[in-house]
């Protein structure tokens, strides 16, 4: 029988998954423990001017679908158009994004937040645009109180170790907003070669906001770590890591400082050098990670700002970012086995962004497991272009096969949007529908006190136990 | 309820799935943008001796399953052995290509050219020989109708850049014959250092055509512009590259004009300095392709001739060819970003042979789209040992969710084979059953007008529009 | 309508493939051509002391699932703990084993050995361990008494080169016990310079054995061919090699012989090089086993020990081993195409334990096939950790669509458990469902008489034919 498309059942394509997702999974609060929502935006409790901004200013994945689609960059990143204007090139492109995640994201998004049920298309864009965009002006469409609708107890953001956490510490003091919004230690400005100049400037502003001279990796690895406790009296407990192509260290200590000199006196270095330098230095940052009892995160994998005209004329993060292929399997190995055998590996969140790579993650995290502490290394959700149904499933069926979902963090957003926390419910309703046909297809029991609980966990409560 | 074998609603799995395919798909004409059919056969509007002569001349895929059922080599590619005994090792053969695409293939043929119901096996070989020879035989079995039974509206050959384009000037003025047969500029073989000899034979040919001396990368780019030139005069719109590893280009001129004299010369080259050639060489034809506008397809990641053996006792193409492992992603960013960044990046189309890059290559098409032309830049159709249902399903999911399955261009045969048409029908249904299924779970809204005119697109239109 | 867990019908969707399992699949005999049992456990006729012995020892796959969920190493490798204590913690932790194989084959072993459907949980911990081990302690529970009632014909270890292989010929002379046991070639160690010390210490023992001094790559060829063909008088037909990277041989034989006398010598060598024998190594040893006209295996891609700490307080084998991301292609390639070359290739089966390799291995074996044997070369079953239901599945369909599933020489445990048997009745039940679903999708034929065929051919007797 054929189900009208995004209804209550989304998703759920049998009466074990309903049960699943409506009476364990639907109630769970969200706990975004990755995430790059600005939070400015939070302390000042901002209202959209309407839906073009709060959809297209800075949505890469909607960019993406535009310019595929043969809209002008001036709808896109131009200047000179308005949010309404890109909007309309918005509505023009939805239909043609059918059977990709922003077909439904949108279309769950208008439900969530709006209450609205049409199909957005050039037909509909007016009146949706008004709607929308009247209630984002009204205060109950605040950002605050947009998290609250979305019922979030947790959001981490991301940010950089030359941050001073002041608004952080605002939003814990504000009296009627009781989501927790924490920080997270990104420090991958410090140690990323590939722009010399910007590299310099950052290593600059360390010095003057260290108080002390930055001349050797061990100097680097000092001035972060000054952040890093910094952070921690903020009550930061989580790092992340962004990487490309984690390689493991073949270079002596002596050469590896040779390259920070050479990076810092502007002499040219190798791609080689750059990588084995941003290897060493996350080696060292994971110690300091581990000293402190944090979670660390690794991201790893994206070809970053890859077309050359777009960075011309736009910069970076245009949009121009994608999956790459490097082989990730030995630097993994001689990072966690190193930290291992120097007995520094503290709790880690590993992402790939290839899902060619899902099944090395999913073993590779097995290998470092231990010590008594359940799910001490986790396989990480769905990532960037995989949090569609497709990535989504792959990696839960991977994580299932290859260690315990039961111990599993659980989804993040990964988003800059204030309104896609909708993806939760995407996980959720995937998850659920994956574990209920193998209970209706006898491969798992029919104890819905057992599997509703792993549910529940999935969905938040090992996350809220993790961090 | 169990369906009959390959019935009308073969690979249609719900009642959306059909009517997407009956009304929608199965009238649409093919455009065939990618084969090896030989022009010379359509001119002269060859008869096929007999079935054995029109299905075994040339299939690897049949070669292939044949040596893995045991088949002695004499009457596979043997010299001595007819037409008619290797037809009947094939049909021993069949039965044992069950869950084999070559299983789908052969009935499907049989049924759609000749009509013939039954499942070819030893028993039934002589029976089908016989009626489908017979039919073969006559003129309405001609190549040329063999084309218009399957409404074929459009082939495109793979052309040598040493080819005068003559058989494809009088296929275009017969009188009684309206399918368009197109050229495609293809100089693999202008840029390929793996045999010297083959390439130093080449590069003497080219230079007599060309009326110019070759001495340098310069020259012999220089060259092929002049061929380039010479088929875009005859009409030709359309480029094609084949590379087993697409390097990013990181040699000096001067050092690959050295490996172009160290080439001609024959002094040794070593693997590195074979691809670096290559790589640049495909930098600078894609700038002729963009120069006047074509469309340009790269195919990468096949190993071929691996089998030393083969090699000594057939020579080339025996059917020792399959997927690569190499990476393709750093080359990828190189040509594109490169030829971006110079503003001299046409219409291109990726494709990739190993499925593992899918989302490598589904995810690279995006950075590079842009300027206004929906769907510019393509991840091409599941190719050569992928045109298969898991290799199809997989390249559509793919695509659907990192980019837009609404700009697609579609399947393509790529094949030797006149009688390998219902490769379209095979895609077709398989597209169809994956978008009707989506509908019938409420993943896709049921429109059918709005997803009727995607079926259309993608089946025909968009390849109508894009070429 | 919901099934129970784990029903007779477990894995089978529909009529056809309960009728295949039921009818075709589940009274062939088990032909274990790869496995880890020790032989003197046969030939004593060893009876486990309880089920916590018969489970856990040596068993990495519930290790890693115990150390996953948090439990301390003391119960896992531990030689304090007792069998039942760490019994007790592995039932504490086959709850969280929901979705990963280790909960079906749990219960599956239950089921089949025990006659015993409860599910292991601490409630019913004890009635278990208690009741299981009253009967693995009756005779009618040895070993060779759970071969037998597994309907297990054959089973080939994996043995050393120094072995003298006594007990396997003692176990062959057994008056009450017909199934064969057979020994497998495995010289790894001898070419394996990762840990210098362990190499020169076996060279030193096969010295011995072999009577002659080992100082070359050839006199170390010599020594193993010696022992080779001292397996050959024994019966043995059947090698095994496994290789993490197998790369292209590169050096010359003087340069290879350089790496013999560093290693030999205690000389730095370096990863390259290390591969670089290892890969001419098994280019030699896979031309001796041409010569005896053995079937060889190739065990490719598996990072091992790679946890420095458990290699400081346990040692090697700890279930720190995953899946590796090496390129493979090209040393396939270049063993393989050499081999063909010189007329030395002999029947072969190769095995990935990357699933992302699986269209290259697929489609590679396609190349060498020839000389009239069907399967001559075989892409081997889903191994270690790809031996679950999406493991299974893929390798059967990737099988499919790129060869023959109809020559598949089938399952193989891979197992150092006496309780891992039911494993093969996953795998036959597995491929009945998707064999099954097909006919029942109109994608087979309806011809039970064929298709069971291919069924009992898959599951044992071209395993038989072939060995």
């Amino acid at each position: 029988m054929m189900k009208p498309f995004l209804d209550k059942n989304f998703f759920l394509n049998n009466k074990t998954a309903e049960k699943l997702y409506h009476e364990y999974a639907a109630d769970m609060p969200i706990y975004d423990y990755h995430c790059h929502l600005n939070p400015h935006q939070i302390l000042e409790d901002k209202c959209f001017e309407n839906l073009g901004e709060a959809w297209l200013d800075g949505d890469h994945y909607k960019w993406r679908a535009m310019r595929a689609n043969g809209v002008e960059e001036a709808y896109i990143t131009g200047t000179k158009a308005t949010w309404e204007e890109k909007f309309y090139k918005w509505a023009e492109t939805a239909p043609a994004t059918l059977r990709n995640p922003l077909y439904h994201w949108t279309h769950l998004e208008l439900q969530r937040y709006f209450g609205i049920d049409e199909l957005l298309s050039p037909k509909t864009a007016k009146s949706i645009f008004e709607k929308a965009s009247g209630m984002l002006q009204s205060d109950s469409y605040s950002t605050r109180n947009l998290l609250k609708k979305m019922n979030v107890a947790m959001v981490y953001t991301s940010d950089d170790p030359l941050d001073d956490l002041l608004v952080h510490q605002r939003i814990s003091e504000l009296g009627d907003f009781d989501i927790t919004v924490k920080p997270t230690f990104r420090p991958d400005k410090a140690i990323n070669l590939s722009s010399r100049t910007a590299w310099k400037l950052y290593i600059k502003k360390l010095e003057e906001l260290s108080c002390m001279e930055i001349y050797s990796m061990a100097s680097l690895v000092e001035a972060l770590d000054m952040r890093h406790c910094y952070f921690h009296d903020k009550g930061c407990r989580l790092a992340d890591h962004g990487v490309t192509y984690l390689m493991p260290v073949e270079m002596t200590p002596e050469e590896l400082d040779q390259v920070f000199v050479k990076a810092f006196t502007e002499q040219p270095i190798t791609a080689y050098e750059r990588c084995q330098f941003e290897a060493a230095m996350l080696f060292e940052l994971a110690q300091i990670n581990h000293k402190r009892g944090w979670v660390q995160q690794f991201h790893v994998g994206a070809f970053r700002d890859t077309n050359k005209y777009m960075m011309q004329v736009f910069g970076a993060d245009a949009g121009c970012d994608s999956i790459a292929d490097y082989q990730q399997g030995p630097g993994l190995v001689s990072l966690l086995g190193g930290l291992a055998g120097a007995k520094a590996l503290t709790k880690t969140i590993l992402y790939n962004l290839n899902p060619a790579d899902n099944e090395l993650f999913a073993s590779m995290v097995g290998n470092y497991q231990g010590g008594g502490e359940p799910g001490k290394i986790q396989w990480g959700a769905a990532w960037w272009f995989l949090d569609q149904q497709d990535g989504i499933r792959d990696q839960v069926n991977a994580l299932s096969r290859f260690g315990l979902l039961s111990c599993f963090v659980g989804m993040l957003t990964d988003s800059r949007s204030f309104l896609s926390f909708p993806r939760h419910e995407y996980f959720r309703r995937i998850l659920c529908n994956l574990i209920g046909t193998d209970i209706e297809n006898g491969e798992l029991p029919n104890d819905m006190e057992l599997i509703g609980s792993l549910v529940k966990n999935v969905c938040y409560r090992n996350a809220d136990r993790y961090f």
